[in-house]
C-alpha cells in the first residue's frame, strides 16, 4: 500500500470528486507521533461512518519522519468506483501521506486576539465530530480576514450555537467549570481536545457566542499548535468583545495540555 | 493549460485537501454542449463566490468529444499553496476534465419510484447553489438505499424544508401552478432548472415536504438524465406516501425539458 502512498490520486477519486475521505494532521517528535491513538480512533470513527474500511499497517508511518519535528498528514479516500454519489459495494480505500517539516508558532502561546466569523456552520449530525474533506466552510471562514494580528475565527452554527474556530477547538472556564462546545451537529472533534477530556473534566455544553465573554478565561486548541490563550475577542465588525489579562487564569490549559505535546508549560 | 487537463491533481491541490472547488457535467451530442450558458454561468458564479479566477478557454472543449453522446466533466479547483484553510493571496486555478460515453436512463422516463432520505441537509447560504466539491452529504443520502427499484432520495433541510434529490433538482405542479424549492440555503442549482426557470414561470418556494404528496405532478430532473416523473413517492421508512399514474400531467415537464436535451418528448 504505501508504495505509491505519496503518488497523485487519479481523477476519478472519490476523495477529489466529492472530498469523500477523511484526514489527520499529526505532530511527530523524532519519529514518536503525539497523541497517536487519539488520531487512529477519530479515524477508524471516520472510516466507520462513511463506511469504508480502515487503512491498515498505519503504525509504521510516523517512525519514517527521521528526527526533528513533523507534521504528518494523512489522507483516507474512499478510492475510485460507484456511480455518481453511489459508493462501490466493495471500495478500495486510498491512502495518502506527506510529511513536512513543522514549527509551533510559539509567540502565540503567550496570547492571541480572535475574532467572531460571520459564517454559520451547517448542522449535520451525521458528519459532525469528523476530519473529512469537505472543509470549504472552514476556507471560506478563513477567508473572512486578513488582518496577520487576528489569529482565529470563532463559528457558530446555524441556530447561533457556539461550535469551534477555524483550525481550532474551544475550551473556557466560566463559573468554576471548563466547557466546550458539543460537538454533535458539527465541528471537528479535535484529538487534544479529546486527550484532554479523558483526563480532566471539562463539560460540554449547547451555548450561544456570549458565554465566551463571560469566561475567565477562552483558550484555542489543537494537536499541532497546543493552546493558545485569548486575549482579545473581536465582533465579526471589528468591535472589541472581551479582553483578558495574560499569565494568571490562561495559564491553566496550556499547563494541562502543552505536556501532552511536549510543548514547554506556561 | 489544457497539455496537462487530464494530469492527476498533485497531493497538496486544495480541491483534494478541502474539497475547495467546483465541477460541472455537461451532456455533449456530437461535439455541442447542452446547456452550456448556463453551466458556464454556474460556474463563473461559483468561481466568484469561492473567490478565484474561472479558467479561461473553455469554449473549445466540448467540440473535442467527438461524434455520439458523452458527458463532459469539468473540475476546476482553487490550485496548490495557502495555509491551512487561509487560500493563497493569488491563487492558482486548475482545470481538469474527463469526457465518458454516455445513455441516459431512458426507461426512466416514463416514471420512477423515490423516497425520502433520513439525513437533512444542513443550512449554508454561503454555498448554496454551488456545485462545489464538498459533497459528502449527497454521497451519504444516496448511501441510504440500495433497492434498483429506488432512482432517487429526497432531500430536505435541517429545518425540514424541502430542497432537492440526492442528483436532481425538484419541480412539482401544485393548485395550477408550477413549484421548485428555494436553494437560497442549501442545495444545487441545476442547469436544467435554471433554463427551465428562464423560459416558464416556476415559482420558487418554501415548503415541506407534505407538499409533494398534495401536487399533481411531480418531477425529478437534471441536465444529464431529463426528467424522470415520480410514480411513487416513499418515506424513509419504506411507508408508501402517494402514488401518481402515468402519462397525463406528469407529461408536462418532459415536455417541455426535453427539446433542451435533444431527448425525446413523452
Amino acid at each position: 500500500m504505501w508504495e505509491d502512498a505519496q503518488a497523485p490520486l487519479p481523477l476519478d477519486d472519490r476523495g477529489l470528486a466529492y472530498g469523500d475521505g477523511l484526514f489527520e494532521t499529526v505532530l511527530v517528535r523524532d519519529g514518536r507521533p503525539l497523541l497517536w491513538e487519539a488520531h487512529l480512533a477519530r479515524l477508524a470513527r471516520g472510516c466507520e461512518r462513511l463506511g469504508f474500511a480502515m487503512p491498515e499497517d498505519l503504525e509504521a508511518l510516523p517512525a519514517r519522519a527521521g528526527d526533528g519535528l513533523k507534521v504528518l498528514k494523512l489522507i483516507v479516500t474512499r478510492g475510485g468506483g460507484g456511480r455518481g454519489y453511489l459508493a462501490p459495494e466493495t471500495p478500495h480505500p486510498r491512502l495518502r501521506w506527506q510529511l513536512g517539516d513543522f514549527a509551533p508558532r510559539h509567540e502565540r502561546w503567550a496570547g492571541v486576539r480572535a475574532r467572531h466569523c460571520a459564517l454559520r456552520l451547517g448542522i449535520q449530525p451525521a458528519l459532525a465530530g469528523l476530519k473529512h474533506l469537505n472543509r470549504l466552510e472552514n476556507v471560506l471562514a478563513r477567508g473572512e480576514w486578513s488582518d496577520p494580528t487576528i489569529a482565529e475565527g470563532v463559528l457558530c452554527d446555524s441556530d447561533g450555537r457556539l461550535v469551534e474556530a477555524t483550525c481550532m477547538n474551544l475550551v473556557w472556564r466560566r463559573n468554576g467549570r471548563l466547557e466546550t462546545p458539543d460537538l454533535s451537529r458539527c465541528g471537528v472533534a479535535g484529538t487534544l481536545l479529546a486527550a484532554l477530556s479523558e483526563r480532566h473534566p471539562i463539560e460540554r455544553v449547547r451555548v450561544g457566542p456570549e458565554a465566551l465573554e463571560e469566561a475567565e478565561a477562552v483558550w484555542l486548541l489543537n494537536s499541532v499548535q497546543g493552546v493558545w490563550p485569548l486575549l482579545r475577542l473581536d465582533a465579526a465588525d471589528g468591535r472589541c468583545l472581551r479582553r483578558w489579562s495574560p499569565g494568571g487564569a490562561l495559564d491553566e490549559l496550556p499547563a494541562l495540555a502543552h505536556p501532552l505535546l511536549g510543548y514547554p508549560g506556561p
